[in-house]
């Protein structure tokens, strides 16, 4: 902790990357080894373990996320360097939204504390790296979790979406609670794509235990009992193929090759 | 370059993230380190030319995606080991589609060469950090260019994301030569968004002349004249607001809290 106070409070919103040394970035090593305090999930927090030494640790259970955003925004206007952290990018679905919804509520001046941010490589992209090439054309990001989000408004976006011909990721497709919107998200695609687009599932992204699963939308039911919070959805668009165990959305580079 | 050919060829696939050493994460670093030879757009090769001593170096012009892909695919098949570098993520819009495109054509056998794909932080990522917390809600990424995708299909994609109440991630939005299509993307989500909905601009994020902007739809069109192939787009949901200097799209957190 900051004992001194002599500066007027800092908030870095720190990306962690999918949960490994060799992904987290040298600016968010930084900022984490520069704080005086970090706030996050306990998972999260442990991850980094070694690099908290000798700094305060405000270490929540899933769920509080305003809590531990409230927790951190008073330990920076009380002076201090504060870390928040966040599994992948602390910007995609991640703590940056809590620490500013907090902030606005406290009529923040938008300079006092000051707020950093540092992504991260989100889910979406330890997905696709492990897919193969998915990403190569217009995509979506689609979180199925109804907690927060009326299922009205989810359903809605995974309409326009199929219409859209978008590729599209899913992000918490299911829980034991939450078991059916997976098979919602499915019966909707397949009304705008063909039975044999492509569906990849990535579980435990460079962590132990990482799966990797390349099905396509009508096998998807059979593979749903295996789908959790921590599988990562990718689904294709109407161009996206599989070649010996990788998923590929063409760039259309092709087409210009053989005009050239 | 790999003179004893002992090994049966590796493609290390990169993303180098918005253009500063503090964001290469450490797996890009260790590809770069063990690559015999590095393929990619000239300026992004020029980025990391202090890791680059003693390697091959094929610098190619933009436009010559498919090119460099080959390039790098023989390599690879003559037992070196090759990396192809993106700005950003390599696997959004990057080079990972036409290494597996080519790759493909080849009719590969999907194990050698080895393919690796170490994704960075991508240019939607870099604009968020640097906006606020847009991306808190379902999001789209769409490129502009028409280049090599139908200006329907793009059209069809961005009233998709306007009905969908999707925030709207802009690439390539605006070149001399396509200099209208900005502003029927703008005309189409007005369609279905009003007019105060925020809208960040940023441009060479991280790098110097990094330039921020937010405005809103309404007054983005007199902002295009310094909109140009390096400027990202951040255009909000209905939901997201602008809060001293900084974009929000609130996660519904609040909500939670008021109800424990």
């Amino acid at each position: 902790m900051n004992n001194d106070k002599s500066h007027s409070g800092l908030l870095y919103l720190v990306g962690l990357g999918p949960g490994s040394d060799k992904v987290l970035t040298p600016a968010a090593r930084a900022a984490l080894e520069d704080s005086d305090a970090v706030v996050g999930f306990r998972a999260y927090v442990d991850q980094v373990a070694g690099l908290l030494e000798g700094k305060e640790l405000v270490a929540m259970e899933l769920g509080q996320e305003l809590e531990r955003a409230a927790k951190a925004v008073d330990l920076a206007y009380a002076g201090n360097k504060v870390a928040v952290v966040s599994s992948g990018d602390v910007g995609i679905y991640g703590m940056a939204g809590p620490v500013f919804r907090v902030l606005t509520d406290r009529e923040w001046d938008g300079e006092t504390p000051s707020v950093e941010t540092v992504p991260g490589v989100s889910a979406l992209q330890s997905a696709a790296a492990l897919l193969g090439s998915p990403l190569m054309q217009d995509f979506c990001a689609i979180s199925l979790s109804d907690l927060l989000t009326p299922w009205e408004a989810i359903r809605r976006r995974l309409v326009a979406a199929a219409q859209g011909d978008f590729v599209v990721v899913l992000y918490n497709p299911r829980s034991r609670r939450r078991d059916w919107q997976l098979l919602e998200a499915r019966r909707i695609l397949l009304e705008h794509r063909s039975e044999d687009t492509p569906v990849g599932l990535v579980r435990d992204a460079y962590r132990p235990g990482q799966r990797i699963t390349i099905t396509d939308l009508k096998h998807l039911e059979d593979h749903c009992p295996e789908v959790d919070m921590v599988t990562t959805l990718v689904i294709g668009n109407s161009t996206t193929y599989v070649h010996r165990g990788h998923m590929v959305t063409p760039r259309g580079y092709e087409k210009k090759l053989s005009q050239a």
